[in-house]
């Protein structure tokens, strides 16, 4: 497969494309971002890689995170986790508090916000220091040293992190968050401030295209069967009210973050991310939706 | 891949399990039906198959039939027919009409009841009998003259189906029903009142692990995009709020219905149904999930 | 008290208001009256009554009659009625499912239109010719023989009724609506396609201000605390997601339709009636809500 | 009207009931009160008043006193408090946040939690020490120097107050909180956290019967208008889920709270006050309802 040719087309195509998606505003650090960035990296399991644009230069990872929190709590407690949180879509806007309320404060799946928050929560039973700790640990997935939090991104996310904290408040009421609100809080917001470029998310999420081994080094950081199962938890939870849109356009597991960056996995074959910062209504990237349903479309080559 | 070995190893384990689920009882032609029923068949696109249990024996397949009435409506209309129907899972009980009413009258999904009743009406376009012409269509994808309506189950069906006839008519006040109420009831009825055995089935599903054509005849039902979208609807809507568990524990993509019946594709591989009557509380098989479950642990084979 | 006085100014001051409202179109007959008409009339318990502008021009009471209903309801069981629906006000608009799905069948109160059905529902039980049977009682309240359905109107909303169709089917399949759909329906329709007058109107519902006899024969209709009781509904029920609004700007029991007008009862003092067909965006006579305001305001004297 | 008979036999009948309900214990302090408690207080505008039981001691009054917060509210704002809540019935359990989010952090009104929390922030632009000038206010209305908060109690909601938290995060991130959250719910669990009696109840809330003027001063508080209008408020919206249910049985403006205590106003006549702290399924003290509904009842009086 000439995955080269096929970057450049999307990309050339994408040039055209006038996105009629809106780059992120509820935090003023994210609305400073230029909406003309479009970056694209792809790395396969056969060790070569292809990227287009802006595919080195990093941004707000956002919600992307959430998977690697996940990751990192799977490593301490397994799939036990899920007692804390379901595994389901959630069929409503990413930061409804309904749901939560309904089902008595047990979040629908991991990879929203009340579900990441209860990930922080578990991670911080773990780790003795949650800020630094977590970071070395995306450091040692990227094999890069200088990944950082972005402190006026984490310092904006908790000015306006109102929603945040009622969401956290709301499942104390319901006993399903130990920690105090305003430390998880801290910590979740740190954990949204990371900046990455498009190859560096691919270098870490190869994992889950490698049954859970870091690649090359095939360092094994989680089961192959908790790799294959986060991945299922990306088809059905990872774009908010939007994944079965991604599963039907993209047909690949995947994880999106209001910064405008999307990454997707196909299990043995590769690991890619994309950057465009406008957002469509549902809050995903529109242009990199469209970028890698091209991807698959062009490849022919989906999981299904 | 010995399959063979793997299934009876299965049928062996779950005549030690003890069901906590319950025969469908909503309809007294279900509840007529023996819990300890059970039967699995794997039909691989090498030509092989692979049996256990009462898998030749016909059961109501219920729902399951809605994957069948979009791929001809996809035949008639393509992906327009998503126009009147939504994509995303719904994150809600099955039969539930608030979801309806709030996002005005198109349904979260066409494999909900809701969104099935929009596909029987989109097919009452294009079929001149609509029963007797949906009828042939499932016996050419299975290649038997002798599949048909339980008319006993229709009618029964009939006899209990206000909550449909509510949905129709919900539908129908905000103008996406077309048909006559009665008209589309009775057409749908009958699909759900198909009877089918799990060997019956893998024949008719096979066309979604061979790109939408059927095995072993290659003759062209869909395209390869169709059939690769349709199993990305079935994979986060085929299991009404149970999709991200069978997403999650399974990893194919697949449907199920109040028969206890669950069909399962592994795109490129392989077509397998499972029936076992009693359901857990979200209405899908429980001991049909569980075989599944296995399957894909067994063989460490899934489409993540 | 010189009501002439008061409703003549009520009547200037309404003439000079600039309606933003809009005359109900949901059904093609409601839509062809004219948005100008305004009437008032105002019946004492001394004998003595006050009117302007059209209140004596008949109009389509619409769900006012949900009020008689139950009142006939009553009559015949008593308020067992209430065991087949509830008299809390809804907190949603007022032809919701939602709730009704919620609440298992159980309409949240017998003056929203999911109630209404069932009042009707069991009515049928009683009456031998429901629509005729009814129509008598009607004309008994008023002592007046020419009041009727108007078959127009009926016809008109069984052509637009599906979602009528629809809460009727969802109760059906729980249990709560014994008659025919279709039956229930005719019936229904035709309660709300009485046309009466403000004149009309204040005489039939004398009866909630006079301790529940008729005025001035003092014939008893239902008894004492039956009228308190049904008042008490009216006060929280009667104005869909509006009754809080009513009961805080004109503080009287009442009920609206949305052919316009509004029915209110001053207990021990006496009923008012105004017609003015556009409707706020609540669906309720929006300049006939500032008239009974200004009624109360100006002769200081609610139930408060 | 010879109240104390009535009252001595309410008394009596109250007796022989076996209470199904139960006492609150959401917080500690509440739990520990005897569920045998009963008192009752009416107080005439004609200056007589009448007792039974424990109509002396002193409860935690909890929610009633959102009504005099709103009272002090509409002092210094006039109903232009109304701009930030509103005054519909809720028709949900009385801490939902689910309503709140549909409505985009306006509460449905000032009796509920949401809703009293905005009437704090309120009062917070307008008092320069929150909790000693609220104290005052209430003391004036009583005539009573010795009423007080609980600060075990006001410590106890603290503790347990995470869902009242949740709520004020929530608003804020809709912008309809101006103050600290935590300051908010400091000032908001003292109010609750008011301990009175039976007797100084009536004594507070006679300002409801005398057209918002201290009886007997006749010191005006508020307009007579705004006394209607917050009586009009109590009545839709005085119960939580409960309060057509009360206008039903009772027929009267009222509020409770969950340490067991009910006022309820008969404009013109009386206030009376029952305290019984066994709470039913939706909150409000069950034989205080029953009381209230036999005192009503046996008057044959009340305001419909």
């Amino acid at each position: 497969m000439n995955y080269q040719l096929i970057l450049d087309s999307i990309y050339q195509d994408i040039q055209k494309e006038i996105s009629t998606g809106k780059v992120a505003t509820y935090i003023p650090e994210l609305a400073k971002v230029s909406a003309e960035k479009f970056g694209m990296h792809l790395h396969c399991l056969d060790g070569k890689h292809y990227a287009v644009g802006d595919s080195e230069e990093r941004f707000s990872i956002q919600s992307i995170i959430k998977v690697l929190s996940l990751v990192l709590a799977a490593k301490f407690e397994g799939m036990k986790v899920l007692e804390r949180v379901d595994v389901e879509p959630s069929g409503d806007p990413f930061n409804s508090l309904t749901q939560l309320e309904y089902e008595q404060g047990i979040p629908r799946n991991p990879l929203i916000n009340a579900g990441a928050l209860v990930v922080c929560d578990i991670l911080m039973d773990h780790l003795e220091n949650p800020k630094t700790d977590f970071l070395a640990f995306v450091r040692e997935l990227t094999g890069n040293e200088s990944i950082n939090y972005d402190e006026k991104v984490a310092a904006s996310e908790k000015a306006f992190g109102h929603r945040n904290a009622a969401l956290l408040n709301l499942m104390k009421s319901f006993g399903n968050i130990r920690h105090e609100v305003n430390e998880v809080l801290d910590f979740y917001f740190h954990q949204c401030a990371l900046s990455m470029s498009c190859q560096e998310l691919t270098q870490a999420f190869l994992l889950f295209a490698n049954s859970g081994k870091l690649f090359p080094s095939n360092k094994k950081i989680i089961t192959s069967s908790q790799s294959k199962r986060i991945n299922a938890i990306m088809m059905t939870c990872g774009f908010y009210d939007e994944a079965g849109e991604f599963s039907f356009r993209v047909g690949l597991p995947g994880k999106s973050g209001v910064g405008g960056g999307i990454i997707a996995i196909h299990p043995g074959e590769y690991a890619v991310a994309v950057w465009s910062p406008p957002l469509n209504e549902k809050g995903n990237s529109q242009l990199g939706m469209l970028a890698l349903e091209y991807l698959t479309t062009r490849t022919g080559f989906s999981i299904f």
